[in-house]
């Protein structure tokens, strides 16, 4: 039975048909935050991405996909994300025990462009047949590729919607017209997560903002309205503010974490600010399983307190 | 019952199937000036356009994806028009309160072109699904990207037009060719009116033109027949004349405003001219709701005297 | 009763289907020139291509759809050519008065590249659903971007044939490649029309030419076999025989004319020529409606005579 | 009833289906050289690809489409290609009375890149409906954009086999990359010829080639392994091998031929090395008919001898 | 009946359908080492790749695309890979003798760009109705068009499995963002390897790793983990170990051998390292058939051991 929080995070979606609210709600239900309205993730899509030795050599079990499905599940995260020959090697396996989400675009830096375009790698039609919960579509707002990625975006979600699947958008703004510190500028950072809602996300993945102000028409306008963005708490509320006001689940990867103890501090002013909860990728599966279940666990009761 | 007013104005619509008839009734028929051939329709795809902190910080509530419903809806506006995000979340809740606008293409800032192309959002199914009266669609003429847009814009109008919905097109000049004073020149705006109309839009909209005229063959002809020029009204007269000869729904944005004053005196010039109404945005949502239930009430008194 | 002239018409077109003649033969017996197998057709698409003060200030009338179809229909006219707003803003009210062409694709002069591409505006299904008789598609031989134009003529062309329905291809070489003189030289429009006639065109228009050969290659072989030049009659027969022998309507626009003197002058010749006829656009409704129905009763006298 | 020439040709095609294989016995059995397994073809796309008047105006005739049937019919040919134009101008009158083969794409001079990419100009379903035994396709193998042409081709032999028709590809290097008298050279000329079997065609049509050798990395090879290529016969022979070692038919297109005589020397080289026969246009279309088919009759008779 | 191993092997493809485990069951279970896991695939597209001359003339029964099959056959190998061209050319002749593998994308070097896109050349229907077990597909990470190729594997790939054929995809690193030695380095192959396993290949096949490494954010990696890439069969199992751990199908095709000697230690270190096997072309096909019989049973027996 979904808790009251679960009932008015589904209360938001009063455009999606009741089989996207029961894939939104597995999502929400599931491992030890299920029934909370928060989520933990875990993605592992950096083999794609990064190349499988910068992803795994740290941790070589890290190497067989099944070993991420058994990471997320014991976890007890919420959902585990990857590309299609990740989730391929391990759905029939981890059959119905954690909710799949199936990232279907990537990119990867053998050759990596000041304005990337990631390539379709799989599809709606490949979530259906792997019984994933969620489709998973990577957004670089200022990319002069966004138009493209933008319009494939758009395509999938409508098929995805239709066949009953939720939509997950990491939206990380990129490209020649961002500084890099632009990239997790928080004016930058609010507008990439309000696009991705307005393109129809259910669940928006941003990176943390810094206190930094890119745009400077934006930047004029945050200090004329006196925005509240010294603290990290303050930043992830105005985030949680861009992306409909809150009324759209919104998550967060981890900032350039020096240790432990930062993440955790990250996490709790996430949930301060409001924020939905945690995608963790790299810091989860480069340590070993024991460290990471320890590591996961805490960011879960930090969640779940 | 349609009045006179609208059941003339639906004549002019000789090619179009009841069901869309039906839809630019809807959209004559609601609101304060229902019934009066007049229209202030309230557009909400600045978040996407400009950002959602320099669009909404100025009143927080706007954030919030229901408070333009409700704010178009307790004005008297004809309609509300939006990306799909918006509408998404704001539908169910409102369902057949308010004719709805779907604006199917957007385009961001986080990267700026000189010749932009705007990305297709959104569609006229999600446009059905969502029991929208209209789809909404900017063309940029001028950029060196028209032509994608131009054909764009006919797939989905064809569509739009064989399932009953009206089509709303933004014609707003741009591009390298074009001075800044250009995109708003009146042979420009003339121009832009008139392609919008051939493309086969129902209700065009474009910004107030000015008394400059950017191309010399243009300029040539406007001085040899001598075309009225010097008065907004005689300008508006003129962009209505452009637009099929008053045949077709022609609906103005608002100028660099100084003042509410301004507006007002804009808003009269309009309906002295033939215009057919107002789209206004930024100047309703950006500030609180009771000014601007007051702001947009003398402007819908100017037009419904 | 077809007349034994479009009887022999008719029968150049052997691979069509009686639809497509149907049309064909309405085309041809529409007006004062009926069963002659001349024709004399309005094109109004300056609007869109010029921009419409510099189409329509001269004559404000013009600005109006409705103006159009009752000066072709007035005048004696076969056929009226138009863009899809043109058309759907009349083709209820003037409904099997006068043979329609939807000019489906089209090109404005907000900006204006050295290399065009015309926008598609509208299509077959369009042509269809408007009572159209046949379809106009421009081509610009000589752009850098002729190949999508050519492409896109095919796949209109081979569903416009399937629906029974004509069409005519305005032939016009333009591009980086030609020299100004070069777009109207003999050779270069003599090979326009060839190229328009081997994509599958029933009726093929082309500018008169003028005597300059442009292309090196071309003009040995106009001297070497002595190919009469001299006169406009001998140069619209050239073009006609460049058309599969005058087994294909080729009709002509008027070159810069200084007068109407020189207009009927101009279309004696291409009587003499054994061209087709004329498609007069500007010429017509760039005057006073009753200077129009004279100057288009003349020249329809000229090819009746 | 087939020779067992004709009966040996077709078994080399074990994947096409009976429908194709009884068109490329029509092309095989029909004219004088019917059964030999020898093919001489008269092609006319000179018009599209050169210009009319280059074309025809040497022997005016060649303007009507019709001529050319006529040519092809009484010099005893296998068959006629052609662009769609002019094939329909003449498949009624001559339904049935000689295999036609729709040449579907082309190019055009009026602008001339050193990367040409031909207009697909029509299709399979045109072919179909006028009564064609082939597809005729021509490749530019060297050509920046042979890969859209090479999948054009793809898409288009494809349907062409599933309904029966053969494949005839016209593979002629060209482009930035290759030298003038690479187009020629034996090391290219054997590449085009096995690239265009590799992509599937039935018949591949290839200019003679000359002794050149283009590519330094093929030089050393055939150097090294001694491969003939002194006298014309040893380099058509050669070609016949790189095209399957013969298990595909291959005909030549003339070289610069400066007079008959030599054009029938070449033709005696072609079937020595053993070639399958000539695709002869402009040497045989630019003369008066009493010629053109005394020259055609001869070439024939060598090929029949 | 399957032997365990490839019982074993299937196990890893639970997402396939019974279709695709069928085709790789014939893959895993023809010639010598049919049963063992291991396998020795004949490719034969270097026609098209590198030219006919180039690669048959030393060695002339290989211009008949008959002479393959029957020596991928004599040989015992577990596969025949080619294009369309020289499949369709044998596939009756061979039917149901040795697995096949259509090779349906390729490129050729009349044209050699830096950043290279192989034209898409035939497809899974092909694949289907000429009897093939399987698709081929390269793909060239590194290249600036590599989303172009990743996106048309994911197509056709989702088609293949749909349709029950396996997928077996050619991962050569190229493009100008890497130097001539990264296109072999440990860390680029690995990765490369990786892409094609997550675009869901079901046997990748690399090139022999050399001891370099490319991307410096890598090398880092391998330096700090330590990562054991001294000898070939380490460098061999840490491919294997990129594969998703072993659990896809990797083998390797020849590095710069000077010697069969070289070849042979290859082999072994291949099979040391946990490869699954050879894709051996021109060092097959490029030496008299006894020889090249002898030279592939020396392979086979080495990996049979």
């Amino acid at each position: 039975m979904n808790t009251p929080r679960v009932k008015e995070i589904l209360s938001w979606y009063g455009s999606d048909n009741p089989g996207t609210l029961t894939n939104l709600a597995r999502l929400l239900n599931h491992g030890k935050l299920g029934g909370t309205g928060r989520l933990v993730i875990l993605p592992v899509d950096q083999g794609f991405e990064h190349g499988p030795a910068r992803s795994f050599a740290v941790n070589p079990p890290g190497y067989d996909p099944r070993y991420h499905f058994g990471l997320a599940l014991e976890a007890g995260c919420n959902a585990y994300a990857a590309p299609l020959g990740f989730i391929e090697a391990g759905a029939r396996d981890f059959a119905g025990e954690i909710p799949l989400i199936l990232k279907i675009n990537n990119h990867d830096v053998l050759l990596d462009e000041k304005d990337p375009l990631p390539a379709l790698t799989s599809g709606v039609q490949d979530a259906l047949r792997l019984g994933c919960a969620a489709i998973g579509f990577t957004i670089y707002p200022g990319s002069s590729e966004r138009v493209t990625m933008y319009q494939q975006l758009r395509e999938a979600a409508t098929l995805a919607k239709q066949n009953g699947l939720a939509v997950v958008v990491w939206s990380y703004p990129r490209g020649s017209s961002l500084s890099k510190a632009g990239e997790t500028a928080l004016d930058v950072c609010g507008y990439a997560a309000h696009i991705a809602a307005e393109l129809g996300a259910h669940i928006v993945k941003v990176k943390l903002p810094s206190d930094h102000l890119e745009q400077e028409a934006a930047r004029k306008v945050y200090e004329k309205e006196k925005v509240p963005i010294a603290s990290l708490a303050e930043r992830v509320k105005h985030v949680v503010q861009c992306t409909f006001n809150g009324r759209r689940i919104v998550i967060f990867s981890g900032g350039p974490a020096s240790s432990d103890e930062t993440v955790f501090q990250e996490v709790t002013a996430i949930r301060q600010g409001g924020g939905f909860g945690s995608i963790i990728g790299r810091n989860s599966f480069q340590r070993q399983k024991e460290q990471a279940l320890q590591f996961l666990g805490k960011i879960i009761s930090i969640y779940g307190s």
